[in-house]
């Protein structure tokens, strides 16, 4: 492992593909390289794109990767699709990307799916941007198929958000995006191209201005600054930006209003609050691993089947249970977990 | 609330909508309301409905309610939207709902949006579940917008999932319907009167026969009986169901589809097997609750605060400053959580 690590540091393909395997299956490997490798992240800008499906996503991380790497810098996409949640795989986009990225040996690319729970996923995502982070990938892309949940966890894993919309996409937008401005730093109206494209650029700038003040993003928190007066520093005006992935048109211009939100988090405070929420969410998960796996060094399997078959049956509640948990996990430690 | 909890039991639909408000802002009012309520719970027949947008699952979900009015049961409705993680207020489908179904009192509608954490989210429907459950209501649809992990929440929680999809949907919808098959119990193809319907059911059909064997669900497991002989009982095979929701047509069909799965899970174990998933996923919530309350009572908030920092600045690594928090509670309390 210490050798493997070492490999991940001098940033070899092979041996990251390995490590991130390994943490992938295994708790430990994950809390051995997390903890060893700790120490070198925090420098990696760590970019997260999301959007609805048919909005061509793929095609537009792939040429703001090539946009990176035009200026340099080596690049780390990691594809996420919560979507499937069960079967492993690679996403749709993959062979799109493959052929378009390969040889170039400045691109390491990675997809990863759910097997049945979001935090294990949420997880999983987390430990591989900190791995690419140590193997020192200045730019991580990490891209999600779909919508909800996994968006807000993108949102809160990234340091810039960006929300990929395209024109015509059906009603059903509508109600997707009112959540959609909380999480998003940057909007991109993709397939620009498309008839109907200026009005979605426009209901987006519209939605972003709504009501009596203007909605920004703050701290990670939502701030609806009705009549203030803002600060030229510490608040960030979410901006619409057209593009036409496919022929790259308006990525230069993406890349530059990503690189001003990274100047602006490192400019105020928010790239620090933004690092401190994550830590906390991550001890947080850390804490609730360590109590399940308490309860189930201590409790005895009889005793936790006799209770959830309880509960089940409806002969017991389950707040009245989770008492009973705790007090045999009192009884028989004697000590605090 | 022991007036407003005997209201429930009669099934007032005002005392109903109150403590329903009263359980998603507060966790006293939950545990109450739960615990109280719990042991006459355990009677209603839990269908989940998902798909993604576009699918036409607020029509359909609709033509089930009146389904299953015509044969005089109560239905309740919970409509949950993740994808608004932060804004409430009502679904895309409500005011269709609301117009169509109004005036029926053996109709109970209660639309959900989630408040930033899908744990929340999730908690606060299987309570509003329990709520409708205690209050008689014999059948109860919960219909979730969009894909992903909100799936396998409703699948978790529900007796009978129902996969919607509609012909024609784009190519996005393949990388969508690999998690799909464990997920489903039925699967549905709305809009049967699209062009491409009987493709999409063809192709639905092949997938759920793919490989040697037969992707059946089996105690909430997937299980891949490849050349294995099913027994008569104990396998579910996934129908699936063609629909013109708009027109009702296949909608009788459907409902008889759901009350054969109703049937199966009655006449295995799988029904006992669900309750007893679904039982033990509440305790494990209730435990990672009661932890971090315990945790906000006990650590001092500097010292929290500072261990959050530390991490931040990457000065330590997050698995170090939980075994902190967790030896500062120990010392603090001296004795088990």
């Amino acid at each position: 492992m210490d050798d493997l690590l070492a490999q991940v540091r001098a940033s070899r393909p092979r041996a990251i593909a390995r490590l991130i395997t390994l943490v992938e299956n295994s708790a430990s490997a994950m809390e051995t390289a997390v903890s060893t490798l700790y120490s070198f992240t925090g420098q990696a800008h760590v970019i997260g794109i999301t959007g609805p499906p048919g909005s061509g996503k793929s095609t537009l991380v792939n040429e703001l990767a090539k946009g990176f790497r035009r200026q340099g810098a080596p690049v780390g996409i990691i594809a996420v699709d919560p979507s499937s949640p069960f079967s492993g795989g690679a996403l749709l986009g993959d062979r799109v990307r493959m052929r378009d990225l390969a040889g170039d040996s400045g691109i390491f690319i990675r997809s990863m799916a759910s097997r049945g729970s979001l935090g294990g996923l949420a997880e999983a995502t987390a430990a591989v941007v900190k791995i690419l982070d140590a193997a020192g990938f200045p730019v991580i892309l990490v891209e999600t198929v779909g919508a909800g949940q996994a968006e807000v966890d993108i949102a809160n894993a990234a340091h810039t958000t960006l929300v990929i919309e395209a024109p015509g996409m059906g009603d059903d937008i509508q109600t997707f995006k009112a959540g959609i401005l909380e999480i998003a730093d940057i909007l991109v109206v993709n397939k620009a191209d498309r008839p109907g494209a200026d009005r979605t650029v426009k209901a987006l700038e519209m939605m972003l201005h709504m009501g009596e003040g203007t909605v920004v993003r703050h701290h990670g928190r939502v701030l609806t600054a009705a009549g203030d007066q803002p600060a030229t520093h510490g608040v960030w005006q979410v901006p619409v930006q057209a593009t036409i992935a496919t022929q790259g048109a308006g990525v230069p211009e993406l890349i530059a209003a990503i690189q001003r939100h990274k100047a602006h988090l490192q400019a105020t405070s928010d790239w620090l609050a933004r690092e401190k929420e994550r830590s906390w969410r991550e001890m947080e998960h850390l804490l609730r691993a360590n109590l399940l796996r308490r309860l189930q060094v201590t409790v005895a399997p009889e005793k936790r089947e006799a209770l959830v078959t309880a509960v089940a049956a409806r002969e017991m509640d389950p707040y009245t249970a989770v008492a009973e948990l705790l007090a045999q996990l009192s009884d028989t430690t004697g000590r605090a977990l």
